[in-house]
């Protein structure tokens, strides 16, 4: 019985490219699952999509897992399939598949498709999706050897992505925004953990400082817990601490972008 | 054999809130099927979402529909799960699912989903569609018992959700906007039995006014029985009446927003 | 066993129609596959839609090819199913089907779905997809035979889509913008082999100009050849010359719309 893919990527759902790569994994493993983990990730970002991977695996059935935010398809990039215990990456070597292989457990093998026997020919130089990944894909799904899908590599010459490490002090964090979701709220670089690190409680008032706004906030459990309208700090789904407006947007009304300095510190009493 | 899971949000398709629930259900429910009737509903908005789950149910298969429009997420909102004939639907108690159970028949059963032993531990305060509905969508798919989803629950004591009623006077209707599609096209809360009963024909003109705008219309059978960029009534898909400009967009042309009032009258000749 | 549908159309993902279409499917032909090709193309658009049907079409399975982008929907046109070879092609007869036909080999049989014994009783005037191409894909794909699904009509009678065509002289290619994709990427009527005919090699230089911008560009391989910023022209995945800008928008850059007339010439050494 074939695995499961899921499959992330920045392809959006205006064009046709997401639709071609299911109908060639059809083509090739037919009957095999395809679960779209999302496709309107931000065009050619990669650390917002590398931790959005990194975050939905743990909920992803094991088997293949097929991204691609792809900004060097063509180029010298190596294309990759790592194993990483019973959970199979592929995609570009651009850091991407990098945290979600670390929280899958390490890699234990890598291999390099730039060759790979697998590649629908003629290998297209601008979607390698279709043309590399997405057969990639569905021949390891049917159980074929990862060693048959390339050259072997290093695992240690893999392209590695920097993730910004937050500051912890007594009574303040500086912090990063990692990602940013449709409803405006926006992930930390760092955990509830961080915060009880700096002596901030949950239930206490903070402030949050970007370079150009200033604000208190809740540190609350919910959106339900802020008013309308007010902005809270929250652990999210994935352990983060994260921001957000209850029924609001948090990136408007503090001008959060990727990667903003955000400083919070607990509130004179 | 598991039964079908169907599935509507307002998570939108950007980020992995829709691919994360898919994979939790896949791994609790390996291979049942998921439809998506629609992720990209506006954020928050209870009403919309209602009526779109009540107009596409005939449409879907029987089985499990689970809706996940939930603005007090983590709050003390009931999650809920209801037996309505052959149909369970899984969802907040925020109104949302009340339209949809009517069309189907009516409730049977209701369970509150609070503490139940389905639950994905830990249960976030953020992300029920993750921890609690998938999961219990998943399990009923699979032919588990509804009363061991949770507590059982009065059905008269869930939220209720208003729905707006048309006023129908000879020559005249005083009806709101319910639904805006892609189009621009827009759902009244009225029926074109209920042009009938105001003496309005198809075929006939009619004049349209909202509270900042008036035109002429066609109450016409389909788009293209109105010139292009001709504003028209007409009995929509689902039987309610609709107001589109062929080929172009109501919502702007005649400033239309969800609730909007609209009077539609008799044209004099 | 069930041939495989490919569904394309112009309902986006916000409405439930895409949706309602997929419970018509699975109601009618359970366990069916749906792959979805894009659902988000140009509002009422026939080019791009045929276009894009066009290109995806010998990366999806044999079956069934569901399209609908429909802004003649219930009036005149006819609803059509056509057999290519082992391919079977549903939708709208204005010439939405004609390319993806041609590419398939040609039309071997055409129905005509006006008065289809498949049809959903009672069928709307404004939501075919869900009415009558559902319901008629879903037959064909559990291999009910065509002459049972309308009326024959000949392929002759069909509507036909007209296509632009390139004007290839020494050293220049008039050309027209056929397709934009969510990364601004444009995709030209014609060939990598239309440019080699002009005596324009792959490693040049080449000038760009439409009616209001001109700009200079590298004819190169993929984008990644290109600086970042900087305009090139590629023969995209699909055979066609295509404009990029690396990791920026050709479309915005060149002011470039769906038909923008687009002269590429050798630039002077």
């Amino acid at each position: 019985m074939p695995s499961t893919i899921s499959f992330l990527s920045d392809y959006g759902h205006d064009d046709e490219f997401v639709g071609v790569c299911h109908g060639v994994i059809e083509l090739i493993a037919p009957g095999v699952r395809v679960i779209d983990i999302a496709h309107g990730l931000p065009r050619h970002s990669i650390r917002p999509a590398a931790v959005v991977l990194r975050n939905a695996l743990p909920y992803l059935p094991a088997g293949v897992h097929l991204a691609v935010v792809d900004p060097g398809v063509g180029g010298e990039r190596r294309p990759l399939a790592l194993r990483c215990g019973d959970r199979l990456l592929v995609g570009p070597d651009n850091g991407l598949l990098l945290p979600a292989a670390e929280r899958a457990g390490g890699i234990e093998q890598a291999v390099d498709l730039s060759a790979s026997p697998w590649r629908l020919e003629p290998v297209s130089a601008t979607f390698h999706g279709r043309d590399v990944f997405a057969p990639v894909a569905a021949r390891l799904a049917l159980g074929e050897p990862l060693d048959r899908a390339g050259e072997k590599v290093d695992p240690g010459a893999l392209v590695r992505l920097e993730l910004p490490q937050p500051r912890v002090s007594q009574g303040a964090v500086d912090a990063r925004v990692l990602y940013l979701d449709r409803f405006g709220n926006a992930q930390l670089n760092m955990s509830g953990e961080q915060m009880a690190e700096a002596g901030i409680e949950p239930g206490s008032t903070i402030e949050v400082e970007t370079g150009t706004r200033a604000g208190v906030a809740r540190y609350a459990r919910t959106f339900a817990d802020a008013a309308e309208g007010e902005l809270l700090a929250y652990v999210d789904s994935y352990g983060s601490l994260a921001l957000a407006v209850n029924r609001g947007d948090a990136r408007a009304q503090l001008g959060l972008e990727l990667d903003t300095a955000v400083r919070i510190m607990r509130a004179e009493q």
